[in-house]
């Protein structure tokens, strides 16, 4: 007896079947006395699909005809999951972003919602109703369709168990839960019980193939208790939850691996106040996001700074690096592209020493050379070369003993 | 500089090639300082590739939902239009059913316009937009979408013109215009310049190639000059208009042909009032369309009752009227499935005598045996052995002069 959301991703309503199968679930849990929302995603594929077309037609398509455009796939199968439940005598109803009145800012592609008038819902939910919501979408105060970006159905389901106050937030995908790291780099990993909202977003680098980072930050404001499952399989997933709401005296969560970014170092830059705006503020005007930064001093007066870009940003920032390094006179600029970085993540660092230690003496004995270091309050990063970083990982992941006793592939 | 309204139908916008051709027009249209709104069908084929998603998911498809996945066709080429058309420079913006304003009834699948609340509409075109609307779609008084059926963008075009007070709503489709016949049965066929509302509802064996009769319907009420084109060259097409506004002197407009009609014959049923009720109230319960009705009278105090129904009803027609038959003590049934309707149809009719003995000349210099007889007051039809069909409309449209001289494959 609890009022739940339910959301299925794409590769949970890829056909028909698959939309049977999730008819099924949501069957037995109305069976089962509660109240259910089902928010959905497009089928998988489909987005990229209508994206390509989009491309076929405009070189550079007008972000508000794409969301026009992308929103038909979350309407797909919010349409065929309520006639399948109401073909097998379920009280079900669609609803699109308009009618389940969720409200968003005008950023066409990438929209924010900023309220949710969920009469509607809660109107259907009395009467008994399965509510089933398409995903991904929104509707500003003007009556323009928009979307939530990536992953946006997520964020839709997060903020609709907020706006009806639901027990649970249930977040159905293909894999079985969060885990300690990436099960393809060590076969060791070990599904996540319980894992704060604060540490999932430090583990975003695992977290987004499961879901959408945005949409941790939106329970984490509003206290939305996240449950991330198996749509295949009946198993407990992760649940993800307020740090005092879980008692574990686990000290790291997961280790986490990011090959993704690259290493930009301006040497000898003069050391005086305002120097760093000026580097990064045409990197951020750049839209560029900028992930660490490192700043050693020197004993010339001088700092070499070092951060780092995602990789696929790294052309843009180089050449706004160079322009920036003439115009405030640092030396020359170094680039490493071949590089890692691991994390360690865990809410239990706040109030255990050693963790560092543990971590720099795991790397030293297989002999990984440390290039940076960044920790903040719960993570702590060191970058190194990318061909240890699977050696790194597992090394990692058993020093802070996460190791599970049987093997992934077992 | 005129307000047109532009109805491209799925074979004109079946894929991003047809799209462009689709948007080149439009900004021809534009450039030419028109104001322009722009109503359109799905791609060509998609609204039944979604029909047998449904019917996967669902064995009987709730039309609710049903309604809510077959507006995604609309929506994706209403999307994909306004983008083509905003790459190219215009300012183009689409407008979903609900977005326009379009207000129908409840009947999901086969909803009725009931309103247009054009405020949006206007707003757009004061502010020299493109219009671009989703057809096909509407949304009822609570939010729900809805459709108006087969053909339902016509209709959306029409009632558009109406709201905004357009010059002339032009229908864009795959043949150049209304043949006084079916050119694949007369070679001799000709485009109709100008045709009266009134005749093109008779015509509807024709029309419904060309267009959804209901649109015409909604035209003759409220007087919305249509202009049915062909989108794939810059021919003129046929005029379809209130019938004061065109002064031509043609006696016959048209020719038509149709064999999807089955006779059933009641022999002798008792003479007396209300017998007729009861033989087409079932009928009617059933949602059977009952076409032509003829009753002679014979000299026992009996008659014989003969109608003809849709082919694809006509098991079912048959059942009925077996049941009729005893309850009323009619003799016996006959039918018939090889027939053809054979029709004449003109306004002027109404000012010409001679018309019916012309036709009849007609067919019996060809020896084809007329079976039934019915007229409206443009239009006279004869029910045929089916095998003489194509020689009747052949014969026919010689007979009343509307042999193009040359012919359309010539």
């Amino acid at each position: 007896m609890a009022l739940k959301v339910q959301k299925y991703g794409g590769s949970s309503v890829a056909d028909i079947d698959h939309i049977k199968n999730v008819a099924l679930k949501v069957a037995k849990a109305y069976d089962n006395k509660n109240d259910i929302v089902v928010v959905l995603s497009a089928m998988a594929g489909i987005t990229d699909h209508l994206i390509s077309m989009a491309r076929k037609a405009a070189k550079s398509p007008s972000n508000r005809e794409l969301d026009v455009l992308l929103a038909t796939g979350e309407q797909t199968t919010a349409a065929l999951l309520a006639m399948t439940l109401k073909d097998m005598g379920y009280p079900a109803k669609s609803l699109l972003g308009f009618q389940a009145g969720i409200i968003t800012d005008e950023s066409s592609g990438k929209a924010r919602i900023i309220d949710i008038k969920a009469d509607r819902i809660k109107r259907l939910l009395n009467k008994k109703n399965i509510v089933v919501i398409a995903g991904f979408q929104g509707n500003t105060l003007n009556g323009d369709i928009t979307t939530l970006g990536r992953g946006g159905s997520d964020t839709s389901a997060v903020a609709i168990a907020y706006a009806v106050n639901a027990d649970i937030c249930e977040i159905y995908t293909d894999v079985n839960g969060v885990y300690t790291t990436d099960p393809r780099i060590c076969n060791k990993a070990k599904k996540i019980d319980t894992i704060s909202y604060e540490e999932m977003l430090e583990m975003s680098v695992l977290g987004a193939k499961v879901l959408q980072i945005r949409s941790v930050e939106f329970a984490k404001k509003f206290n939305v208790p996240i449950h991330v499952k198996s749509s295949f399989n009946e198993e407990k997933g992760t649940m993800i939850v307020n740090e005092s709401s879980y008692m574990e005296s686990v000290v790291i969560s997961g280790v986490t691996c990011d090959k993704n970014e690259t290493r930009i170092t301006l040497k000898k830059v003069p050391d005086h106040p305002g120097i760093s705006a000026k580097i990064f503020t045409p990197l951020a005007d750049a839209k560029i996001m900028v992930d660490m930064i490192i700043q050693n001093t020197r004993s010339d007066g001088r700092t070499d700074l070092t951060f780092t870009v995602p990789t696929y940003d790294f052309k843009k920032a180089k050449e706004i690096s160079e322009k920036v390094c003439k115009e405030i006179g640092a030396t020359e600029i170094l680039t490493a592209d071949n590089i890692a970085k691991v994390s360690v993540i865990g809410i239990g660092m706040k109030s255990h020493s050693g963790v560092a230690a543990t971590m720099f003496k795991a790397l030293a004995s297989e002999n990984i050379n440390i290039r940076l270091i960044s920790t903040s309050e719960i993570r702590i990063s060191c970058v190194i070369k990318a061909k240890y970083a699977e050696l790194a990982v597992r090394t990692l992941h058993t020093a802070f003993g996460l190791d599970s006793k049987k093997t992934i592939d077992a």
